[in-house]
C-alpha cells in the first residue's frame, strides 16, 4: 500500500523539515499530515522565522510529534561563550517544541560537533537529550570529526544516556564496516536517540553536501540497518532528512507524499509484522 | 632547501605516474630525474601504450627505482576468468618492472579489490607483493568496499606477508579515528607495502575523484602519519599520487619540480635527521 492511496505503512515515519527545505515551519506541517506522516523533525531556522511560541503552537495544533530538533553544536569556532549561549537557547526550544508536540515526542537535539561537557547538565536540566551525529568521512575536513558511530559513543560515554545519545544516519553511516556491532554496542549502551534515513547517490552530487537521495534512488540497503536499529532497541520514529535540490526544488505535499510512498517501500517493510 | 635548487631533502620520494596523467611513461621517467626523484610508480595503462619489453627498458634506462605498480583487482565484473588472466599479466609486469628498476625497486602491485585467494598463489611464485588499498568511504558505493585499513588488514590476514600487504594513502585514510593504531599493526604484521601521499582539498573537487591536492594544498597533517609510518618500520619510497586536473593540465616536467618541493616542505622532513 502506498502512501497516497492510505495511511502510510509505519506510524512512526517522521518528515525531517530539511527534506522540504523552502517550506515554512507551517508548510512543512500541512505536508506531512497531508501524506499521513504523524511526526516532523524541526530545524531552528524556522522556529526563528516565526518566533518560539508561534512555533511550540503550530507543533501543538498539527497533533503532530517532534521526534527530533536540528541542531546545535559548532562550538569550535572563536566565541565560545555566544556559542555556548545560542546552544542553551537550542536546548530550551527543543524542550519547548517537545512539549508541544504529540505524546510520543522525544526531547532530543542534533549535535553536529561537541561542547558536551559545557551543555549537559543545561539538557539535563530542560529533559532534553543531545544527540551527536557522526558525519560521513567525506565531511571530516570541514564539517565534523566525529565520523564513526563508536567515535559517537565513545564521546557520549562519560555521560548519562538520558542526557546524551547518539543519531545513527543511514547516509553517514552505512559504509562503516564496524556498523552492525556499532548499533548494536549503542543498544546495550541506550544511546540510539534517532534514527535518520536517506539513500546515498551515486555518482556524488556536485555539491557533496546535497548528494542524498530519497530511499530507493541510491544503493543503501535499508533492511538490515533498520534490523539492527530495531533489535538495539529503538523503537521512535524514523525520520527521513533529505538535502537535495531537486527534493527541495518540489513542491512539499508532493515530496512528503513521495517520501512516504519510499518509505513503506524500502525502509518500513523489515520493522512491521507482515 | 627546494628540489629545484639542488637535490630533494629525501631520496625517499617516489614520483606515481598518475600525477602526471598525460605524460607518456618516457615522459613520467623524464620529468622525474629533471626534478631529482630517484623513483616511480608506473600504471600499467602507459606500459600497455609502449609494451612491456619498451617500458621495462625505459625503466633500466632511467636508473629509477619502481615503487609500485598500479593496478590490478576489480574482481567483481560478470567475467571472472578474464579478469584473474588480466590480473596475473598485471603480476608479470611488476615483477618485470621492479626487476629492470634500479636496486631498492619493489615488486608491488596495487589491488583495488580483492581475488587474493585467486591471485596469491601466482603472486607469489612470481615474487610479487599484492597490496591492498583501502579508499576513502567516499567511494563505498561504487569502487571499493574496503575503507579503512584496519578492514585491509583483516583481508590479508590469511596471506603470507610477502604476498599480500597493504598501501597507505593519506588522501584515504587521514580521517580514520583508528589511524594511529591500524599503522602500528600493519608494522607489527609486516604488511606496509606502500606509502602514498598526497592532500585532501576543501572543498571536495567537483568531481571527488578529482579532488587531491599538492601537499600543503589541503588539510592533512602529514607529520603524524609519516611518522607513524616510519615508527611502523616501512623504510621504502613514498609515493606522491595526485588525482588533480589542474596538476594534470601542467608540464611534467614542473610539476615533477613542485611535487618535490612540496615533499621537502610537508613531507620528508619528519623523516629525515635535522
Amino acid at each position: 500500500m502506498s502512501a497516497v492511496d492510505g495511511p502510510v505503512t509505519s506510524p512512526r515515519l517522521s518528515l525531517n523539515q530539511a527534506t522540504v527545505k523552502y517550506a515554512s515551519l507551517a508548510g512543512a506541517v500541512d505536508a506531512a499530515r497531508s501524506a499521513g506522516i504523524e511526526a516532523i523533525g524541526t530545524w531552528r531556522e524556522s522556529v526563528a522565522e516565526v518566533g518560539l511560541a508561534t512555533a511550540a503552537r503550530t507543533i501543538a495544533d498539527s497533533a503532530l510529534r517532534v521526534s527530533s530538533h536540528c541542531r546545535g553544536g559548532f562550538l569550535t569556532g572563536p566565541d565560545r561563550g555566544a556559542a555556548l549561549e545560542e546552544n542553551r537557547r537550542a536546548i530550551e526550544e527543543t524542550a519547548t517544541l517537545a512539549a508541544a508536540g504529540a505524546p510520543g515526542s522525544r526531547a532530543v537535539l542534533v549535535l553536529v560537533v561537541g561542547g558536551l561537557a559545557s551543555l549537559a547538565p543545561f539538557a539535563a536540566d530542560a529533559g532534553v537529550q543531545l544527540a551527536i551525529e557522526p558525519l560521513h568521512p567525506m565531511y571530516a575536513a570541514d564539517r565534523a570529526v566525529v565520523s564513526t558511530l563508536a567515535e559517537a559513543l565513545d564521546l557520549a560515554a562519560p555521560h548519562d544516556p538520558d542526557v546524551v545519545g547518539v543519531v545513527v544516519d543511514t547516509f553517514h553511516v552505512w559504509w562503516d564496516p564496524a556498523l552492525p556491532e556499532s548499533i548494536a554496542r549503542a543498544g546495550r549502551e541506550h544511546r540510539i536517540a534517532s534514527y535518520q534515513v536517506c539513500d546515498w547517490l551515486v555518482p556524488i552530487a556536485a555539491d557533496p553536501l546535497l548528494s542524498r537521495g530519497v530511499m530507493g534512488d541510491g544503493v543503501i540497503d535499508f533492511t538490515p540497518v533498520t534490523a539492527a536499529v530495531d533489535a538495539a532497541g529503538y523503537d521512535g520514529d524514523i525520520e527521513v532528512e533529505i538535502f537535495n535540490q531537486a527534493v527541495w526544488d518540489g513542491d512539499p505535499v508532493a515530496v512528503a507524499a513521495r517520501v512516504a510512498a519510499a518509505f513503506d517501500a524500502h525502509v518500513a517493510r523489515p520493522v512491521v509484522a507482515p
